[in-house]
């Protein structure tokens, strides 16, 4: 039986133009990416906020799998937050053409009595001081993971300085990771980041995939300066629409833990597994499609090749 | 018993400066990381030439391994290939900042005789032209594996078209392989690049680790569409001069392969991991100093904590 996972981020309206194509008014949004990748391991209990143009349509794509959107909440005065961007050549980074916060702007999330009881906590990218503010509503959870931006780190640097001595894992990018400490070499970077508070720390490259540092290390078949990992992406020979791999993965590795309900280097490292292999999926087409056609089957299967490829 | 390897490539006086400190006047030189670092894993044959000026106390690093130096040239009337190079920030591209080729320059490797049966030919970066000049020295090799650069891409194309029809792999850099190709997915690239000849493609990522591709996939144990594999590098800490990583990688690798004497797609991922932990070595100190004080229980040690960080 899983453990419970909360995640509290954004939802969007996308309008994303790519070398393969274009695609306007999809689904979008750090929590939704998050949500319905998690939710092909373990139930998601969802906290966000859309305005009255929120399709209906959307809503069942959340709705028709094992989310429980009683934390979605709907402001009907407001219209849902607007992401435009463009990506070109290695599509590594997403060209921001427009952005409308609309009802995300002034987001102050409430989380649902029922949802308070949550073991495992997400906190999407978000200010830190409304990812604390999430924190101030769950009662006991056995394992906070934080998303961060640029934007905070930069902007809100105490603030998130602050969060990081109350989470236990910090998921952020390559570059992220270099600003927040200022350190070149992520592995430095990484081990940097566990003196600022969390237990762990994934740092993700994007194409070339992620890597892990542990305040335990993997005490359990070695000496504790086995304390990082690092693996590769999975090989796609084709990416349509990058946005929202970030979030996959964590969704993916998220998932994971709150199926196994501990927490170790060993599960960890098979998280990110997990999280990669979600994240190459959710590349493969335009916003959620691929989300939509997709099995426990095909996760296995990936997942068994990923494994496969690693072996030698 | 392992096979007989060749390896032919530059030999140089280096003059490095990193963020970690300078080293003037060290040795270095693709042919010299090469076969120091295949050296731990198989005997190795070198062709090179050096100038008047080369130390013997260099020579001398080379002579204590197992690297037969029959094909070292020395030309006594000139000066041994110089490079002097810089690296800032993350380390990932250095800076050349002056070049002077000296004997290298009118580098026509001759092969002597008793290489001549040499099993595995590795061709380190140089041109294509001279490359293939090598290849009609050699009697019926097993396995030839070239690497190339920018500079031969664009400057003689077709030569190192008709060269990529003669070798059975090749192993370039992921801007050399976006390059060729000109595809920006590196899988797709890796693709491309099967389709101009070798049998299989090596692109290597610098502190990203590496992709392979292969013609033949993984026949043993699945569909001919596992035809990629994809290794990170190995975290390292400290990279105190990047210098004669990628050579190392092939050292590493190659050495490795000339110890199976097997080149099925199993054993070249096997042969990436080598690399990758040679060159994660290479990186540790200047010049070839980290391989001066290397055991082959160092080496073993560091494979098995690289597989370990890839289990889950």
């Amino acid at each position: 039986m899983a453990h419970s996972l909360l995640v509290v981020g954004s939802i969007a309206l996308d309008t994303v133009r790519t070398p393969h194509g274009e695609a306007p008014d999809v689904l979008g949004g750090s929590a939704t990416y998050f949500s319905v990748a998690a939710s092909f391991l373990a139930p998601v209990r969802l906290v966000g906020v859309v305005g009255a143009d929120f399709p209906d349509e959307f809503r069942r794509v959340l709705e028709s799998r094992r989310i429980d959107t009683a934390g979605l909440e709907v402001v009907s005065a407001g219209k849902t937050f607007r992401w435009v961007g463009s990506y070109e050549g290695a599509m590594n980074e997403a060209k921001t053409e427009d952005v409308q916060l609309n009802v995300f702007g002034d987001f102050k999330p409430v989380i649902p009595p029922q949802f308070r009881d949550t073991r495992l906590v997400f906190l999407a990218n978000g200010s830190p001081i409304t990812q604390a503010a999430v924190l101030e509503q769950v009662a006991r959870p056995d394992l906070v993971v934080a998303d961060t931006m640029n934007l905070w780190i930069e902007t809100q640097r105490d603030a998130l300085l602050a969060l990081l001595r109350r989470v236990d894992g910090l998921v952020l990018n390559d570059g992220e990771a270099r600003m927040l400490t200022g350190e070149h070499n992520l592995v430095a970077a990484a081990r940097k980041v566990l003196g600022l508070g969390p237990a762990f720390v994934i740092i993700k490259k994007g194409e070339h995939g992620a890597i892990l540092a542990h305040r335990d290390g993997c005490q359990t078949d070695g000496p504790t300066t086995r304390w990082v990992s690092s693996l590769p992406a999975y090989p796609s020979l084709e990416v349509r629409d990058p946005t929202g791999a970030g979030d996959s993965f964590a969704g993916g590795m998220m998932g994971y833990l709150a199926h196994e309900g501990r927490y170790d280097f060993r599960r960890l490292v098979r998280a990110m597994a997990y999280g990669t292999v979600m994240a190459s999926f959710a590349i493969e087409d335009f916003s959620l499609r691929r989300f939509e056609r997709l099995s426990i089957d095909d996760i296995d299967a990936r997942l068994r090749r990923y494994h496969e490829m690693l072996a030698f």
